[in-house]
């Protein structure tokens, strides 16, 4: 059976109050992803027609957000309840007929195969009017309550804690919020909701009892509650980064890498990490970083955008920046900073080194304190570092500029003009002695010291 | 009603032999300050008269610590116990008539608000002769137990873990030791406790129940266990260290911070932290860090009094130490250590650089491995870098140096003397070529490895 | 009484499929460490006459392990289960006659307290044929369980868990798999055991059985379950490293060494460490570190292969490498590498410096960014600083160069000839002013950058 078109609605509207900050509560990122791309990246696999974004205060923030990635936006200009922020999706989805799936910006840890089955259970052969996912947390507190009758996924029931009896209150199942419906069901029930409750507002969950008067059944699939755990607050949004990345880090385990201490490696989102790769304590993935078989990394090392070759070592203490690509067995040592820059297979820049804007060919060796200077306070150069080539120590190479293959710069040369093949740079002054010098000024400058303690 | 003068005694006399250390126990740091000062710091806001520490061995270096707070020191010679020890206070307290707060020196996170609540009980209608503090632990143990009345906060008796029965071993309030009374009650009734026991020391708790003979009542405040958590080895204070830490993430993070990995910041106990302040992983704070709205802390951080300024980018990788100042915007990149310098708004110093006794003006970007040459090996030397000045990379200033506004200062030069505004400085020799001495070079120690690797 | 002759056969054998690694699964390292060499090395304190590990696939890679510590290498082909692992081990030890214990590769943290008590328990007065090991483990889920009669530390069964009555998976005694024999009885029985089960295996705890029947009984000794935890995955590795850390670090705190965050500090198997030594957050110690009392590691330091003497100061960001040796009163600060150097007392290296194949005498001053330049791309060579001599900042200095005693070398020199003891180096060019240049360029790439703006 085809499934029908498919609308993703995610609810953005609230103000966020408890994270006191001025940026957006569902832009605040996860893993290195703002909540809310986490959302629209895990529904798009599900191939959504449409997505749109129901958006109060802050609405420029997420609109820019989102504006590549084809949601569109509907504005809740006052907050009046859960069900009159999906109304005003509506004429943003005029024309669409299908399946509507309503999200939370700030639950993102919902998963495709949970998206999945609220809507393979929508289109059961009971046909449900709507389908909401529920949960069951350590402490169910003030959570609303599903109630169903025994031994049935159909809701009896949904009740506001605040509403229900004790024995409602003694029900573990609650609401997570989240809800399927098909577009023509859930806006008409949507039109019938009134704000006739005690904080004026018009509730989502009010159109299972809507459908019910109909007689019309809502169904209710079960969830753990780690996947629906909302972010109020840094605390919160602390505790899912943290559920994030302990499964993260399992996963990459599994997968055949070594964490001595899984506890302190943080993943991004979009980190790939093949097998037999070492990851020592502290390191931290930011976006963008792929890892391919065998390679290392050592501790404290700070990696971005960065593609690492097979048997590659880094680190510690390795900055991988956008743009780095080390070439199988490459290395990248301690205090190195890398970016926008290849190095080829079996190139070195072990200690001290500050390559940007740079290709570094095959077997070629980059001494300790070496810096490529690619900025004029204007533009940035590029510098070339032929294959085999040898920068002495604490040179510094001023781009643009080329070292041929084979060349070989001469320690604490400052390099202004290209280098050809197998020759040799050296940019150095006679060194001059002074014979006896320092012992003088020793003396003079003790005297100095002296005479300043006796003042 | 106004409250009596007040006199802080914090016992301080134990031994800390569990600590094998040289170190004197309530000196060892917590959150970067002696646990001492800690509890000397939470009691200066009850606005003390007097402080006295009562000491025995180390005493020394008790007394260099808190020189400088207004301090007493009593010494215990011998250890005859808790009574004995606040006994010495009384000689150092003449002339003091008020409440006396007995506090102890390994146990420091005792609150104010907590301290407050003991002198208001104090002073209720009912007078007491003295108030106790209980906590229940998750363990009772071989703590010393109050026994109250049920419903009452009067104590019915205080008895030592090895003396209580079955019955009083089974009840869980537990006595911290803590203890507030007025002075005239205090020191009289310890005047009466008598080292007729097992041990034969003169305890504190006993002044309870010769108070009771004179038909006086004892009342017992309640606190949380962790509040009274006790120093007496590495390992409680780690676990104290990490309770304090624990608190502290949660209120940045209530306080409008991202903290991506709470468990790895490490705050002083003076840390003060703007909004929207993020921290990434593994940031330490020492002691004196001011960071205002909008900054970003980047991984693998390490700070000691330093300002920073909204909108700062530190690190990764950054080393503040005393005297750093960055001003709103500034930016302070990796491998980059500063002391005793400040960087205007805007300016830049990204990549492997030590900036020490400098002043850089606003907008001057300081190129990849500059070193400000502060020291002689006698004298420290200023260096100062004016608005908008370029200092390329590698380049070594040594001081005292002034660059001047705007000036440029080329890659890799030592620069000894002033560069005036708007001028270029250059100190390099020409570069030398010499066409295929590289490959000739090659070719010989290949030779010699070969011959070396025949032998 | 004498104990007989011992000898340790180790299994190793099995495929570690889990594990997702080209690596031997006994080989994953703990604490910097092979497992297997765990096991070998503590075994070892029982000076055992003969050691075997049973391997299957992978045995080169363990046979070159294991080459020079003594232990002989027994194959088995076909992995016909336990019992058919340690009789492979028979052929090897042809001729030997004693004790043999039967440990696991991927059980590392066996105390030799507890296989000395298996062989103790072995020749007790009612010499059993074979003593097992028990754990208790906190879900006894699908282990082995091992049924005493009440009060007794006798087996009246071993049954497998898939063949257990309910009222046997009910018992809480696990067998670890662990076992100690005679060698007569163990092969005598074990000719005897039969793989006539389901899995077709020949199963070593049938020998308690077999035993049984003989008239032999079979004693349990018990152990933390923690210390029989098996590694079958990364997960499993990561788990028993954490184990293994945290009881390293306990220990660390009750020698008296001060770590700020326990958690955070990573030691090897050897790390040496003395009294009073203060550990910063974020600390990782590879093998072959020695700390002495007094000394102060940082946060952010990487040390391998290092002797720290007494006092010394080491870090932030500190990396020490093999054959780094600090004499008392040292210093090595931040972005510092030091690498088969010498510090001799009280010489500092405080800022984004690289020694390596380096001696630096005592007092002596190493300026920030000072490079020792110990490579040509074919030899290392060596530098030698004389006691109380300066490196002036930003030197470059070229092996094999010797500074003298008392010499300075001038910020931002490149020394490539010897520097007598007293006299100053200078390899500096006259520097150049350029007034006015600055501004005219500023003005130039200004409208390059508008004009290519414009475009």
């Amino acid at each position: 059976m085809s499934q029908p078109p498919l609308a993703i609605v995610i609810l953005a509207a609230g103000k966020g109050t408890r994270m006191k900050s001025n940026l957006h509560k569902v832009l605040h990122p996860l893993a290195g992803k703002p909540m809310l791309m986490h959302l629209i990246d895990t529904a798009r696999t599900l191939v959504p027609e449409r997505t749109v974004i129901v958006v109060g205060a802050g609405r420029e923030q997420v609109e820019a957000a989102v504006a590549a990635h084809g949601a569109a936006i509907a504005h809740q200009g006052e907050q009046l309840g859960t069900g009159h922020a999906v109304q005003q999706a509506e004429a943003v989805l005029t024309g669409f007929d299908g399946d509507v799936l309503i999200l939370y910006g700030d639950v993102p840890l919902v998963e495709a195969a949970t998206m999945r089955r609220m809507l393979d259970r929508l289109h059961a052969a009971d046909a449900p009017a709507a389908v909401v996912l529920g949960f069951r947390p350590a402490d169910a507190a003030a959570y609303g309550r599903v109630i169903t009758a025994p031994g049935s996924d159909l809701v009896a029931k949904m009740v506001e804690f605040k509403d229900a009896s004790p024995a409602e209150r003694a029900e573990t199942l609650c609401n997570s919020g989240l809800m399927a419906a098909s577009s023509r069901d859930l806006f008409t029930l949507l039109s019938r909701v009134s704000n006739d409750n005690a904080a004026g507002e018009y509730y989502l969950p009010d159109i299972v009892m809507l459908a019910q008067r109909d007689g019309r059944q809502t169904a209710v699939i079960e969830t753990a509650a780690s996947e629906v755990a909302g972010v109020n607050s840094r605390v919160e949004l602390a505790g899912v980064e943290a559920a994030w990345q302990a499964a993260r880090r399992v996963r990459a385990m599994a997968d055949g890498a070594t964490l001595i201490a899984p506890e302190t490696v943080w993943f991004a989102h979009d980190t790939v990490i093949g097998r037999d790769v070492v990851i020592e304590p502290d390191v931290f993935f930011g976006p963008g970083v792929q890892i391919a078989d065998g390679a290392t990394i050592r501790a404290f090392s700070h990696i971005e955008g960065a593609e690492i070759g097979a048997g590659v070592e880094v680190g510690p203490y390795a900055r991988l920046r956008p743009g780095a690509v080390l070439e199988e067995g490459a290395k990248v040592g301690n205090f190195v900073e890398v970016k926008k820059a290849r190095l080829g297979r079996g190139a070195k820049a072990n200690h001290l080194t500050y390559l940007g804007d740079a290709d570094v060919g095959a077997g070629a060796n980059v001494g300790a304190g070496t810096i490529t200077c690619n900025y004029d306070g204007f533009f940035k150069y590029q510098t070339v570092i032929g294959e085999g080539a040898f920068v002495g120590s604490n040179s510094a190479l001023v781009a643009p500029v080329t070292i041929g293959n084979g060349a070989i710069v001469a320690a604490g040369s400052v390099v202004t003009r290209d280098v050809e093949a197998g020759a040799l740079a050296l940019v150095r002054p006679e060194q001059v002695a002074k014979p006896g010098w320092a012992t003088r000024f020793r003396e003079k400058m003790r005297a100095r010291k002296a005479a300043k303690a006796g003042k």
